[in-house]
């Protein structure tokens, strides 16, 4: 009946793929859709509810090429068993709304899980922050040494910034959990149902207001597309920081997460982190597929963002799912080289800022005086081949600059460049505990919030497959 | 003393972006700085604040190789008319967290914009569609009619689209308007600054809590892009449409729209319509460019998602707003050929769904069964080569279908069809109305916010000019 | 030994991957390594290859998280029957070059693959052209009607593209086809080995020159990547001018490539020319995986574009492929509405331009001129509602035409337009039979080259596998 | 007359661009299309010619809002000097093959330029590279420190690359540089025309066999774009290197291409590297626009891969120039910390691979034994927080590794690792010499059709604008 090429690149994987990973909503929208209609009375639709009940129990039937998909499969298969549910269940129905339900019941779980794994994430991060509130790192702006902090505070950064993702999360599962159902072809139906009442069913937070709107938008898939983008590329960078420092000897994965060489016998690979980097990119590059299949198509019930776009969603989910779970992994307990990090902090010039502040504060000539004379100063110890931390008062007298012994060795000590930055947002130990209590408390609201939709959810599903006990 | 290829393909061109775009945001995040340093006792910052009042009223400097870029080019002049002043204002100051505001504030700038393109359009629309609230045009599914609908339904269906793109957008706003400053290099700084206040006069809703993040994130430039990406696909695919209902006829631009051809005298092509199409192109290909840069690059102060990115962003918004503005002006009042889509609607097939549905009614068989016969009727109106509506009750009989002759022409007639699609969100002209009444509420509530929006970031760039009177 | 998360997310659908799509590589490379090995008198290496030949014909052993992958796998299945020999292969070989020796042989096989496909895809586009030579349509230039040509002129400027295509597809394969192998880590090896007689055994060109590029490059990737993008966006421009064509019931396809609604039953979707326009959609998406895990990493040996980017190059050519395929399918007989086609051609005013050109030999006063004057004739006639099949001599000569009721008549005349139309490239049937003569040639050609390679790479297989007989 | 909007979005900075950056082109399209009328023996052509060569000589008319483009603007300043000229000049002429074909002039002379870009950069590779054949570096695979090598080695597999590239934009070039001139609308003309002449006029190769394929085809812009994506990928990850060296001190650049910090004095950041990479991934955004505005549009003539991708285009060629520009200032002459480098090489475990090859050699066990033993090895030296370089004999001895001293210090010093790496590629520096030959051979080859092809360019262009003297 169908051309074997038709088959075989599309019938055949499309039903590969939904059974495996979209029959439960099938069967959840197909059963809510039955309460519906016997709700409203439709005759038979009652018994409807009842044989999907008893059919999703089953094995769903293996692919036959006689039959479209898994939907005439199922219709088949209630037929069966009862023509006439299985010609009420048809009342004001049609693949267009169906699917497009099925494929938004799909993706909010996908969405719950990505979140899921953001939660622990970070919630990963805040651990090892607050267990490195006082380790030095040293921060590198454009390719190059810049200033002493410590490893905190860098990592709550990066929390930060997913605590904005989580939020963007939540915002997307506002405009994605909307219910298509009863737009049936994309005009609604002569019928008198209730579509209401099948959201609330389906745990949907309502209709979707326009029924052409119902089967034609594709904005929530390039949303979710989205999210995943702008958490990669976050993500991308800390990995190149992590793969940085790993580079260096600085941070050193277990032996679970790294690999040999075949030839090379001294090899500890940190391919845990790096893998995560590739899942990233491909991710990101998942979202082109996405974006792609609904460009300059028509505004309308199409299959380029519809039953061609699961599997390529799917695989955005699954890469992005992966990476975040290696990051987690790999951030759990690494061992950091301390001392070595104190090092480049004490015999570098990072700390040299504060030199210029303390000066600003002693000379009342303002900054930008102090800057310049620091400046010349690291130029005379570059001449002579000295590093910063032979600098003395002498050298310092030379350039004008006024400072005591202990002021000087205050100045340069990293410890101290900290403990002063005592601004919002800066890496005093003090003032870090005060942020990182703040992100554990919204890191907590955060976590309510997806445990409760996750219940709602759940108890949606329950009702929907098992009906009131 | 730079490099001759490094100015011409780097400082030049920065400084010539910054002097078009960023000035004002560079002398308001200055004099925010000023205000701030002063009222925290920093000496000689209120002068600071008074000469950057008189400074921007001057025409800027042009480039001059010798200074690096439009920071310093400010510095210099600032020197030279009060040195102390000058030296107080770099206190606690860098542009690593004063180029990051600078950048917040002119995508703060530009998303407004973008949001008021966007407001027009969906006013545009709902006006359209008010009037059109009876115009049945025949709805296409995978390039095939489908069912007859009426273009307020679809243009509805457009309008909600971008009411969810507008909430987007006021949740990109809140994550994007928050304040670096007080960041400095990254770590804060060791004088007792107050970043809260410096926040307020920028009209930020606060200050971005950790200072790392402040000098290196990207996230939001990456959401902004996700936006217009978003939005540019669904407009590309109303755009689809638009442009086949011209190719047919349906719809035909103004004059003011069209362009001819040097060759073929008959020629009035819907120009204004394809280029929109190709500005939503380019809009999403120019976000690629935002993506890539944070892509793999260290999280940390860099050029990537700094200057270098600000002209990709401003020609991103650019391609955007000229392509909602091009759909605006080819929506303000299209002539419709109103008699064509009826015709269509009458002579095609499109109106059988509602004859399946009226058999449903009457036969109590169930939609299942009604579909089937009404297929096997299709198929031999085909085989005689008969349309649809030359369909008799005879006919109807052969195939066991028992409606009147009145139940037929009914169920056959597209503006009954329409009539009868009352379902919540379907094309019944009273249905339709209460949904534009509750869209035009929605945008009205869109454009409140947008305004008050507007006013608070006007009145804290009054404030900055010019101080309080 | 690895962590759980890291065997999920990465050794295990690494080793799956590799079970089903690399092994044969596999063999042949390591095959090809030993027999260059034992010809540089390195003991035991002639066994290796033996052993080899004989453990390619067991079934190969599946999945154990103790084993880090299939080279390992494969290792220890060696050293089992003989140590020595396990050994021996080991000599200057790392999974550096030996995993890109094998990408590469994996990506020759598949663009080969790809190849094939579009040779079969210009063949039926040449055959329908022969058989359309003489079907007027009409072009559309800017979404409106532009000029009678005809279907062949169409479908072989399709074709000449596709030539160009191929053209891109053997200079790749030219680039791809350069052996890695003796690259060992990236610096060769202190080992006398002959890194040309194992690409001779491999069928590749040459070796790669530079041993640190050879375990690299990542060039030939993203130039697989890049051919799909070009040949994908052609075939989704003809995709959309065939769906145009389907939308207004021009070209027909058979039942086996399209499918009913749910909800509809007048509906035959041509669902497969939609689904090749995903599938070509999703190919340029996946292209993005490849091209972002080659940005922004190290120029070294590392996973992104290695063992982590197969997958996503498998799906990007099998997306490819089948999109060809569908399209092929569709172009093999589709039905065609010649006279529905002709009677646009004649209704309309898409041969007015050939008015022109006949004013323009006919009065001497050039086609700026001729050009004026039709298109105030056009103006007139649209004023009075008449179609241009309605003009007379008279409307003629109120706009200064001076042309005969037979020049006027021939003028018109959509057929005799065409016949006009002998420049090269023209669409007159005696031009067009030439050209297609052109291009079969060009094609068989091409094909011949195809199939020369072909057997050249079957037969290195064939003696790897089983050595001389 | 048009519409505002559209003139501000569309026609004024489409005549802006054009008359900046295409009016060369236009001219010399005319100018070759009158020569060949004139052959024709269409009167006045040959006056059209000469008219054409006087105008280009005059300053081109500022930006009118009443006249739609340039070649009306010059239509317009023809028909001033002689009605008939112009009037003849639009015989067999639409702005449909003359705007491709000014399209593809402007793209020749832009591919021309990126070409000359990469040669200086693979001469200036080459150079340095010849200069550093004993310049010890060590190699990092996953970002882990894996062998010693010469930064010879490296740069040269880096110029390897480059010349692949070249060879593809020489590809690309063929395939660009066909006329479309001839091709009026699409289907040529009833006019006796020759499209052979006005190709070679304008130098190019042949006419585009196919007239519809002359005004459609977009596959040369999705190939230029994929050139500069496949070129910017490789150079993106050489940066990559280089930034990863500049941070670690291992290469400093000159003071004309570092900036500076406003806050941290010791700033030296190496900035051109940084901007070169922005611009590669500005460049490979852009290219997304070009893919995007050939994808799921109409194949025929249409503005999207037309005038508005014009501008696309030159940026895209303007960030990958000055990106290449910068790698090459960058490249000219860097300092290089050569005594950090050999001292990581000295002090690391790098050059173990030698050892584990050394003792195969001696032992007879094969390299797998070898391997596990090095291993092992290296765990004790671990246990002990011992260096690799302070292993003696007797350490060997416990694992059964039985080599002399001598043997011992040979295998551990990079110097006599790289001496004995002697493999085809391999980084020894008597094979690196040939090597480098080679290339500069290659490289001089390239050099000569370069300069080729821009020589008959150039000449083309001296006829046109000049005429036989």
């Amino acid at each position: 009946m169908w051309h074997s090429t038709y088959l075989q690149a599309v019938l055949q994987p499309d039903y590969v793929y939904a059974s495996e990973h979209l029959l439960p909503h099938l069967f959840d929208a197909l059963t809510a859709h039955a309460l519906m209609l016997s709700q409203c009375e439709v005759e038979h639709a009652a018994e409807a509810a009842g044989h999907l009940r008893n059919l999703r129990k089953k094995p769903f039937p293996p692919y036959d090429p006689r039959i479209e998909d898994v939907f005439f499969t199922l219709d088949a298969a209630l037929t069966d068993r009862d023509p006439a549910a299985a010609g009420a269940l048809r009342t004001a129905l049609s693949r267009n709304d169906l699917d497009m339900t099925i494929y938004r019941l799909s993706a909010r779980m996908r969405l719950m899980r990505a979140i899921s794994r953001i939660l622990t994430l970070r919630q990963t991060i805040l651990t090892l922050a607050e267990r490195e509130v006082e380790t030095i790192i040293v921060a590198y702006t454009h390719h190059q040494p810049a200033q002493p902090t410590t490893f905190a505070h860098y990592l709550t950064a990066v929390e930060n910034n997913l605590a904005r993702d989580t939020e963007r999360m939540f915002g997307a599962l506002g405009r994605l959990n909307l219910s298509p159902m009863g737009a049936v072809a994309l005009g609604g139906t002569s019928f008198p149902i209730n579509r209401t009442m099948t959201a609330e069913l389906l745990a949907f937070d309502r209709p979707i207001e326009n029924t052409y709107d119902a089967v034609s938008a594709s904005d929530w898939q390039v949303e979710l597309a989205s999210i995943i983008t702008i958490t990669s590329t976050t993500l991308s960078r800390v990995l190149y920081d992590l793969l940085f420092w790993a580079s260096r000897g600085l941070i050193v994965l277990p032996d679970g997460l790294v690999q040999g060489s075949s030839v090379m016998p001294q090899k500890r690979n940190p391919v845990a982190l790096e893998h995560a980097r590739t899942k990233f990119s491909k991710a990101i590059g998942m979202t082109q597929s996405i974006i792609l299949s609904s460009h300059n198509v028509p505004f309308g019930d199409i299959n380029d963002p519809g039953p061609d776009m699961q599997p390529s969603l799917h695989s955005m989910w699954q890469e992005f799912r992966e990476g975040v779970e290696l990051m987690t992994v790999s951030l759990a307990s690494p061992r950091l080289n301390r001392d070595l990090w104190l090092l480049e902090a004490q015999h570098g010039e990072s700390a040299v800022t504060e030199l210029a502040d303390a000066m600003t504060r002693h000379s009342g000539n303002g900054f930008r005086d102090a800057h310049a004379r620091i400046k010349r100063l690291l130029s005379d110890l570059h001449a002579e081949e000295r590093p910063l931390y032979t600098v003395t008062i002498n050298d310092l007298e030379k350039h004008g600059i006024d400072l005591s012994e202990a002021e000087l060795r205050s100045a340069l000590d990293p410890a101290a460049f900290i403990a002063r930055r005592t601004t919002l947002g800066g890496p005093a130990p003090q003032v870090m505990r005060g942020e990182l209590r703040q992100a554990q408390g919204r890191l907590e609201q955060d976590t309510a919030q997806h445990a409760a939709a996750t219940s709602r959810f759940m108890n949606a599903r329950t009702h929907l497959e098992e009906g009131e006990q």
